[in-house]
């Protein structure tokens, strides 16, 4: 397989920007991510790979509860605020205000959107793993669209 | 759950469009999808929930081989083609050139690029199947950019 075009090919999916938290004993976790589908109509799943050796990878193998937040298109700074985890100050995570889900999971109230998961399958493979999330509870903040991750400049895949 | 706001929320997720091939005996299966996301770098996995009942399920089923097209920015045409499955006639595919890929996949000619997987797991989940398969074979054909379904006005999600 030529890597380059391996790189290249992977690099043409198509992807928007969320912020997922999750909940532990240890306390809130969070990152940036973008590796995150659909999977299934009834029940609503969906489908998301995080990285490995993370604290967000720790709190939603050990809770089996995440939420994500739509980034929208303003909210790069958002997106960017959570590549380096959860650093939660002053009852604020990153700096932005949040409340507490019906899972336990912090939401953030910026985000145009959010949804709440249960973890219904752990699918460990490579340098991720696969969770794939029952959607319990969601709601909507604004009517701001979605950030892409083409906008951004930025890229994860390939 | 308030079941509008799910919607919302969940086709906020940002997809692009993808044409799925497979092969079993029973011959080319086929169909648009846009559930699709990489989910590890090392060694390189997507994740891909196909639906229940349809041809490509039961080829990717079968054969545990899949190959994965981008739709270009130019090609809303190639998508709408295959959302009614594979119809092979004079050795094309619903109209289009194919070549067989390494996998024995039907490799169609005028994406800007695709990638071919062995399936490493089968989740089952809802009215889906999530496929995760290792990417073994890419090519790049042209550096047309790809489509995403948010520019189409279809909507699959929520």
């Amino acid at each position: 397989m030529d890597p380059v075009a391996k790189k290249k090919a992977l690099r043409l999916l198509t992807y928007g920007l969320c912020v997922a938290t999750s909940r532990s004993d240890e306390g809130p976790a969070a990152g940036t991510i973008n590796w995150i589908s659909q999977s299934s109509f009834t029940p609503p799943l969906v489908m998301v790979a995080i990285k490995l050796d993370t604290g967000l990878h720790r709190a939603v193998s050990a809770s089996r509860i995440f939420a994500i937040h739509i980034v929208g298109k303003s909210q790069k700074e958002l997106a960017t605020a959570f590549f380096r985890g959860a650093q939660p100050s002053q009852g604020k995570l990153n700096g932005y205000e949040i409340e507490t889900g019906q899972t336990g999971a912090p939401l953030l109230l910026a985000p145009p959107a959010w949804f709440e998961c249960r973890v219904v399958h752990e699918v460990p493979g490579g340098d991720h793993t696969i969770f794939v999330g029952e959607v319990v509870d969601a709601g909507v903040r604004s009517d701001e669209d979605a950030l892409t991750l083409r906008e951004t400049g930025f890229a994860y895949g390939g």
